[in-house]
């Protein structure tokens, strides 16, 4: 098929960065996919004014337009989108998206619609921008059992916390810059919050582990409670805080999760700064493999974008239950390995309170953890500053099962000695 | 097809790695594969007791057989395996190759071999072990004008530089640990000359610019003459020393190159430590992209030979031209874009001189770099050693043509205040 011919729907940042990159670069991308491909449709409710290509201010007109051969998803959202997606299946054609909302909350919907009609669906775009890493999972490490994967997934919860690390300066005044460069939405509510992160991080865990896509399963926590004081202990001990989507599959099902995680400061994955995504995959043969780069902005997320319609134009030819599956593995090999809750995964943890400044205090909480067969890896104590009657009291636990952990922290915000509520973050070795 | 039928040439480490992993993820393989992958027929010369498998010591045999689809050449050099491979292309058998010397000596002649025949020859594992890094350039970024790579691609040099700068250890000392580890054969030529970093280099530079395997053109500096002292200066200037394989297209050419590298420290690669392996890909949309793991041993080596096994299998219904090429670029597509000779290439230097302790050395030097066009960024120059009467000077050069820092470096060696040679390591930003 020369040319394939495709419709752009959405000609926001990544719509325009997709044209420009398939504009540009044109003549180099035919050398790679072995035929031209060409933007013959562009739908933007907007309008545009592109000469040669024909424009539609109904967008539903490109997913009906006999022309194309692959429709590319940009307009985002999971209402339109889901709609626009289905419709175009329905006519036949091949899928490529970088919506991770809809491959997340509707991709099993979508996958069975497009198996059904024997079409593409490629969201290499959804998942850390311009990092090739669900074409890395799916591909390239298909020999493996994926043990677990951990990874930097959303760039301005990376930005914030490395301003914080590098600079001491707070969350909200660094949350308050990061929306002035365009980081950050006026509601960061999906950033900070970790609901962007796990929207990523669940289709990263159906691909590695060949489990349904499940974000309702999925357990997120913010960075907004991250102090700069917690920033600062960490580095006293020889850590970074980070907030990682991490999936593991153990003896009793997958953790799926969403968190600030404090990381040795040795790992690579630790020295990922500012925007930039990465993501560190574990496999039984390969051992421990990261993946880095820009995981959002124009032509990184184009990048992939155009990579995933080179790809399906290549495959053109195969017979579907030739390609690569939706989610790695092929429909009949799937498993139904449960996601399992929050309170029954396994971490260490960091946890900060603040303890009245007389002897005995340390004791009684050591107790506490101790019956809850916890043990202690490190202690912090601060002298207590002038005019307080409070110290700092920091301690690094060995690894638990969060519900004997939160039964524990119940038991020390009891304590007459201990003020307020314990501030805790779950640490991970990462070690391979 | 079901079973795909493979046949094994080789049964060393990454051979039995191999048989291995297959026989280990065999079921979570097949999901992924969309068929069973079979080992029908192995080729060993010493033999080998595997039951249910039909075992050759005429490898040859392998080459022959009518039953199988793929052949897995193990064996090594580049002598009796460029024959099997060319046997086996001959009888219509599709190739999986770890052979980076075979690919990077004799690929343009097997893929013309490959491509008359119609059958792929996939080659992942050939370069840096387990991380998919073939794949990613060639498919995963394949959007992209790349500019640039640079890759920490022998694992056993980068053992060696680690443990110096870790340890302040020499380099025969820590040599001779990596062979007692196995890291490192008896004759390290190969690894610590950069030779094989070399073969890898070129396989990446061909699919990356879309040019011909040129294996001579390729230059290759060791790291034998890196001592402890070199070391510790790069330390001081905010540096690491790394053997680097860097490939870089610029206005005139390809610059294909092997030597030790000093590196700023942030820079992530510059933090990939002991046997691991990294590359930093460098696209005109994604922007540096970074790939990280183990850059050989059994299983990673295997990791990548089966994911090329299923990518094969898969692929076995599409139309050849249909599918990946195998220098990413079409054969029609491919450019004479000429490789550059090193002393055209331009990098910055760091240079360590024996410098006489007398007012006016300084001077002199910076005469000479500066007819040259040369500027200093940063000098180091340390008090003489009791009894001593020559310093270390070190200068950290802005960035310059390699033949005019050679003239100038001649040109201070004749200085009678300068003793013995000038040590030189170029200097890479990395920078994005």
């Amino acid at each position: 098929m020369n040319p394939v011919k495709i419709g752009i729907c959405g000609l926001g940042t990544v719509g325009k960065g997709t044209f420009d990159v398939l504009t540009r670069n044109g003549e180099e991308i035919a050398g790679r996919a072995g035929c031209n491909i060409v933007v013959s449709h562009i739908g933007a409710r907007r309008g545009a004014d592109i000469s040669g290509v024909n424009v539609s201010t109904d967008i539903f007109a490109v997913a009906d337009d006999p022309e194309i051969h692959i429709l590319v998803e940009l307009i985002g959202g999971t209402t339109v989108a889901k709609d626009l997606v289905l419709q175009a299946i329905a006519n036949g054609k091949h899928i490529v998206t970088a919506n991770k909302a809809l491959i997340a909350e509707h991709g099993n919907e979508i996958f069975a619609a497009a198996s059904e009609k024997g079409v593409s669906v490629a969201f290499e775009a959804a998942v850390a921008g311009g990092i090739p890493i669900i074409k890395a999972i799916r591909e390239g490490l298909s020999a493996n059992r994926i043990e677990w994967l951990a990874g930097i997934i959303n760039g301005t919860g990376n930005f914030i916390l490395t301003e914080m690390r590098e600079k001491g300066r707070d969350f909200d005044d660094v949350l308050k810059e990061a929306q002035e460069l365009g980081y950050a939405e006026a509601d960061p509510t999906f950033d900070v919050e970790g609901i962007d992160a796990a929207h990523k991080l669940v289709i990263l865990a159906s691909i590695a582990f060949g489990i349904p896509l499940q974000f309702d399963k999925a357990y997120t926590e913010g960075i907004t409670k991250i102090s700069t004081e917690d920033v600062e202990y960490a580095e006293q001990l020889g850590y970074r805080i980070k907030h990682l989507g991490v999936a593991r599959k153990n003896g009793k099902g997958v953790e799926l999760r969403v968190h600030p995680t404090m990381i040795p400061e040795k790992r690579l994955i630790a020295n990922v700064n500012g925007v930039m995504n990465a993501v560190l995959v574990k496999g039984d043969a390969v051992g421990p493999t990261l993946y880095y780069g820009a995981g959002a902005g124009a032509e990184p997320t184009a990048s992939a974008v155009v990579a995933d319609i080179v790809d399906v134009a290549r495959t053109l030819s195969a017979e579907p239950k030739h390609r690569v599956p939706y989610l790695a593995f092929q429909n009949d090999a799937m498993n139904d390995t449960p996601i399992l809750p929050i309170d029954e995964v396994e971490t260490a943890y960091y946890l900060r309170m603040s303890a009245e400044d007389k002897p005995g205090v340390l004791s009684e909480v050591a107790q506490i953890l101790s019956n809850a067969g916890i043990s202690i890896e490190a202690i912090i104590q601060k002298e207590p500053a002038e005019g307080q009657d409070h110290v700092s009291l920091i301690i690094l636990t060995s690894r638990a099962i969060e519900k004997n952990l939160d039964q524990a922290t119940d038991s020390i915000e009891a304590l007459d000695s201990i003020a307020g509520e314990v501030t805790r973050i779950r640490v991970e070795s990462l070690a391979g």
